[in-house]
């Protein structure tokens, strides 16, 4: 097959920032894509009616208007009321949980992760039907951070059977086998997960740019996801957690964490899936699951993708930001050809 | 106790490099160590007898004057006869194994660890007592390079039970419970593989000047080597594998491996075996082991210490070289107070 074409490709895990870095990469995305789940982790983190409407809106005037929807986010705490929750529900897709410090920007996330002290909030999201996305890592040793976080993922899941629970950026074998474990548990997965392990960060000289938190990891757990993904495991949803740090910051002594994804990842995605003769999947995986686990229809949009060289840019620039995305230099095998928009 | 006296200190794992890279690290080695085991992985690597004398001569140029006796290495090949092995015997220490490609200048070490393919070259060395280094990792996943190497070492140490071999920078669990299994195998380890472990390296921000081959692992692997050090187990010996890369060839997209700390290594050991309540087997760990295994007498050369503070350089220089020592900038409890030489 030398054609593909993605209908409405969804990324449900996204990192647009704000101000200038906003301004490069949300264009990048709001190209390619119908719709993406935009992480609430700014500086301040999104937690009022106000800043999230604020902020949707800084997204729509720096996206491709009319072409691309922000899902947006709300950062979660544990004394949300219920009536504030109420009145914010038709605003957001979900309510991102982050355990304090875990990840860029969690500072001010919750410090226990004790079903009795987040009881308030979770309680309230599953009557209101507010799906839970979670960053979930323990602060344990690196390899073992989300492998030690499934117990506190079945402990929610099974103390609230009616909240749909995401686990973002699932990077391990373990998180694979607990999805068919629990009806109410979902899964991101990001393309650089699919792709990568441990060996490529550090397994010759050290690579920067594909340092990303959770780390990647052995290779039986990039095969467990590689594999759910081809299948298009109905449980499973596209989320690139695409993460634009300024070059300064990954090319440096002591680099921030995250791969940037977003330009490419329709046509690496593409090349993947029919390298594993499995393109018969992929609409189901970027586009379809998540339409159905979040319950939405997206903004119609077709990309046309064609076998055919495209290199990847060495850095994508914006005033003063300058953002290096994953195979930056490389050739990819599938390029797009057209893109076609349409309003129902 | 605020002060602690160090007897003829040896560092049996060293590189030293060449050129002014030698010119900035010897002196930094030859100032505390009384010797140092160095490795012969040069471009080209030392495989000749001009080659091993000259660059002994260097290092002997390099470093401060009759108070440093360098241990030369020959880089180990499987075509070597048994009459050259016999000339070159009373000028070497060691003959150090790599295979090839596995770390910095190793792409000419041996394509297979076959015990047949080695025989020649391990039959002679055996004969002559000439002990075997190696550097003992597979091309594996990263975290099972060492612990899938383990297999190698016992193929070697059953078949030459006359042949010391020495498992170099050892970092696993696994080849700290291999070291009681032969009593033809020895081992050295690092001074930061006794401090940290992955979660050092990429656990947080990535840090580039912790990333070394072969890779910091687990914290039950970290324990068992420190337990060893600390209780100076005879079969143990202190080898920095020090190894200075340029600072612009670490803080990069792409960085070298390799953990610089010859200018700091005896403050740290002596911090770390004190908080241990250990200082009575540091001597053992960095000196006496080390003259038992190899059955030599070092150079008398005692290096005082006391417990005052002492802040590590950002770098050291040298003409165009600018190397970053592990805890630049940072404080360490215990400073050198004086440095006393006698020639026997």
């Amino acid at each position: 097959m030398d054609t593909f074409e993605i209908d409405s490709a969804l990324d449900m895990h996204l990192h647009l920032r704000d101000g200038d870095m906003l301004k490069l990469v949300g264009p990048l995305t709001s190209e390619t894509f119908s719709g993406a789940l935009v992480m609430p982790n700014l500086v301040p983190p999104i937690t009022t009616k106000e800043a999230l409407l604020s902020y949707k809106k800084r997204i729509k005037e720096a996206c491709i208007e009319d072409k691309f929807e922000p899902y947006v986010t709300l950062f979660f705490q544990n004394d949300y009321s219920y009536s504030f929750l109420e009145d914010i529900k038709d605003d957001i897709i979900a309510i991102k949980l982050y355990p304090a410090g875990i990840t860029t920007n969690s500072e001010t996330g919750v410090s226990s992760m004790d079903v009795e002290v987040l009881r308030p909030t979770l309680e309230s999201m599953s009557k209101l039907g507010i799906p839970l996305c979670i960053h979930g890592e323990t602060n344990g040793f690196v390899m073992d951070r989300e492998k030690e976080f499934m117990p506190i993922y079945e402990s929610i899941a099974s103390s609230f059977p009616d909240l749909k629970i995401i686990m973002e950026h699932i990077t391990t074998k373990d998180a694979i086998e607990l999805l068919d474990k629990y009806d109410n548990l979902y899964a991101t997965v990001t393309l650089h997960h699919l792709l990568i392990t441990l060996d490529d960060v550090a397994g010759g000289m050290l690579s920067p740019h594909l340092f990303c938190k959770p780390i990647a990891k052995r290779p039986e757990d990039r095969d467990a996801l590689l594999n759910a993904a081809l299948k298009a495991h109905p449980k499973l949803m596209f989320g690139s957690d695409s993460a634009p740090h300024p070059k300064h910051k990954k090319e440096c002594c002591g680099c921030a964490a995250g791969v940037f994804t977003s330009p490419i990842a329709l046509q690496v995605l593409t090349q993947l899936f029919e390298e594993n003769n499995s393109l018969d999947n992929l609409n189901a995986f970027i586009s379809l699951n998540a339409q159905k686990i979040y319950d939405f229809k997206p903004l119609n949009k077709k990309v046309k993708l064609e076998k055919k060289k495209f290199v990847v840019p060495s850095s994508y620039k914006f005033k003063g930001e300058d953002v290096v995305p994953m195979y930056a230099g490389e050739v990819l095998n599938w390029s797009i050809s057209s893109i076609e928009d349409k309003r129902d």
